[in-house]
């Protein structure tokens, strides 16, 4: 199993060209976000935002747009129960992440399985939370594009039936070749399968361990994903750079906000940038 | 009667295990915030997230639920007059906060009701300001749980019948044992009654006499409690941080806000942790 | 004409009681913010709540409250066209904030009658803004209670007919006897009238023209006259600390923001406390 | 061509006159923000009062109100689909900016139209993001008045009909002849054509690559232009100004929010000031 370190970090943050424009570093499409939970859309949002993707737009409901508008300017919405206007967004777009407080009901299925009859196989998804735990209670086929899911160990065992215990290398590698994609497993030290190979993160603590941190996670890896070109490499950068973020703040600090690990971001990125 | 000092800080705040995870840090649920005073739920879960609860609901009006939001994207929220799902979120918690900003309504009395005949002897409830008066008031039976009362000086009146000049530490004592339980009594030096101890606090200052510092103190109380093995400690330890950051911000401030109080909390735990 | 210097500031800022609560710091009541001007009662809450007011509740249109929660969970809140609620909140009250961002309506009528016909001599009562334009355009009599109007020069046109060229020392003295109270007469150089005495500020400066900086002193007015006993004193120390801030602030920015200076008030306060 | 330096932004920020107030700096009227793109209008009203306008004033939909005065309480707001409203308030305003976030619907036609029947000669329109498109789509003529064009190079093809290779500078001089007005054809080296000369930026860096950058330059030109008195320059200097905190930030930071931007204006203004 490899080691993700800063060197991933430092090889993906390439210098931006100098005529490029917002176009250039991709579109990215929240969908999360039910009426009780909306933070969890804002966390990924923001995370997107801060980690520098083109433009973001959030389906998310009605009663989260204020919300989100108040902590978000930059950022577009659209109402998660328009499902022809949530369609309209998913082919404009480069990257979907579908799954933050999205929750469990009908509209949830509904809003999924819409998505997943729209996507084609260019545009990568990011399938994270509650829509990782509707895929498993509706036996849902794995979408037919990129998928990037980013389960916890709970949601990897509803994923592959292993019990927490069984979820070791070998094992998970197995599960990631029956279900293609990406796996990213998080937990204290984060796992990620690809098809040919396994890495394992170096860096997270647990003041890191409070809600909203894998919400924000998801966020960072579609921002990553949208605009850089080696997507594998883009997935690894953000793992590494979410937790090496939460490992600084922890210097300081006995717990680490979600939204404090997203005001880093830029700042961390351009650290590593010039290494 | 026994000092709160920072040494109960220091020996509560140990070294986080490293693969711990965010439901090792406790589950808490705020109730509180009626249409008029959704600020006091807001402040009480704001506590809590930045005292390091593992995860953070609120149960609260639905006028507040985007402020809620826009604040602390990190917390969930459920509508406080829809009994059944106030039902279910008690029974999912290892904390309860109850009464910051709740009022002294018909609804009020009803989730309170609701929520004193859901809980079950392992939980912890934090009982705070309209929930004490509501309580006296309607005379409602003690709950059947590890209750936490954060009385100020006139609610411990409602409680007890004892005047302001009365409140003394025998006096309060003796009415401990009667309700049983845990007092915090606040006041510029608050006391802690447990069954078999009491404890003064020496730390405070009048610039932290402003409306919402009782409710950031339940919010941390609930934080500690949720993550902490010794119930005791973590109350007392609470308690003494909430004074000692409001110390610290008074030597450049002459008044000191709660919203201030709640960001200083990561820091000020990390300081400690390291003594 | 006495000038108002920062001599004002220092003997008007004491050391706190080491046993004083909220209670002992004053309640304000701001009332201002219809449909289209709530942060103008936003800004002149803050600027209580800063202050060191003990405790401050807005009423406002309900189209505010979530704004106004979103910026300051401190507050209180309750709907300015619910007459009923005001009134008892007017009863509850130890300073009154009437105008910011309240608009000419009938609604807006109606509520400044009902707070004027309920409010007893102890009261003080800040009249701002929308409320000055109200009296004038309605000839409403002068309420019986402790009054301080804050017209800027536009305003106290409307208030006594004296053009800008003539609002001269004397003839504003002589207007002040014919209306009694406090007249803040708000411009690069505030002047300040009270029976016996009028008082010329020292501090203050262009960077500050910007909407809402009106707003924001009235709120420091009714914080400081809530928690200070001499309330002459009180005002003078407001008037000067508001310009003070903004001449320190705009050492470093071309322009000033009310939002700024509210957020300035605790440390300057405790600056000028020490001197 | 001429050059856009820092030349133009410090003879443009001359010292203000100590016996100004809020309305010898202009009054700005914003319109733009439908349901779904309500952040839009947030940045560029957020823009227009760090700038130093004297008032500001967001017609937009009811949606954003909350969102606005969460962020903004310096603000006032209306409802934009009031047309009544939208045509009062554009009687009382210096410098109006249109199209941020309006969409394309037929509410958004609406608005557009009603203000080019409403605005005078004397007036200046910033006319920027969707109401370009909807100009070009409805082939609507130009306005009779001061008007600033602030499109991208997509927008400028619908304008004229150049494709991106075709826009150089003598065929975009030819074109801002025949338009009329000013045009600010944004790019990472951005390019303003007035009658009679053209300029390129030479400051902007592909940090700022985000969505929303566009809406914050329009609400600094209204800024700008509502309170200096040379116009031409006023644009000039926003133009510099804009990129140039983009510059400074982005030593720091691998991606610049537009949020960071308005932060930075006051200091940056002064900074310039004093040169």
């Amino acid at each position: 199993m490899n080691s993700i370190t800063e060197e991933i970090l430092t090889s993906t943050l390439i210098k931006r060209a100098e005529d490029s424009y917002k176009g250039t570093y991709g579109k990215v499409l929240v969908i999360g976000g039910n009426e009780d939970m909306g933070g969890a859309a804002i966390l990924t949002a923001s995370a997107a935002v801060y980690s520098g993707a083109g433009l973001v737009t959030v389906a998310t409901a009605k009663a989260n747009h204020v919300s989100l508008h108040a902590r978000l300017p930059e950022a577009m919405v659209v109402d998660s129960t328009d499902l022809k206007k949530v369609t309209e967004q998913v082919e404009k777009t480069d990257v979907i992440v579908i799954g933050p407080g999205l929750g469990l009901s009908q509209e949830a299925l509904d809003v999924l399985t819409t998505v997943f009859s729209s996507v084609s196989q260019e545009q990568h998804v990011v399938i994270d939370g509650s829509a990782i735990s509707l895929m498993a209670e509706h036996d849902l086929p794995y979408p037919k594009t990129q998928v990037i899911y980013t389960p916890h160990v709970g949601e990897w065992k509803k994923m592959t039936g292993l019990s927490q215990a069984e979820q070791e290398g070998e094992a998970n590698a197995i599960q990631q070749k029956k279900i293609g994609g990406t796996i990213v497993l998080k937990s204290n030290r984060t796992k990620v399968y690809f098809n040919d190979a396994a890495w394992k993160n170096t860096a997270g603590n647990p003041a890191m361990a409070t809600g909203g941190m894998g919400d924000t996670l998801a966020g960072m890896i579609a921002g990553f994903v949208a605009q850089f070109d080696d997507k594998e490499k883009a997935i690894l950068a953000a793992v590494f750079l979410h937790s090496k973020i939460g490992d600084t703040l922890a210097e300081k600090q006995y717990v680490v906000l979600p939204s404090q690990i997203i005001e880093e971001i830029p700042y961390t990125m351009k650290h590593y940038s010039q290494k």
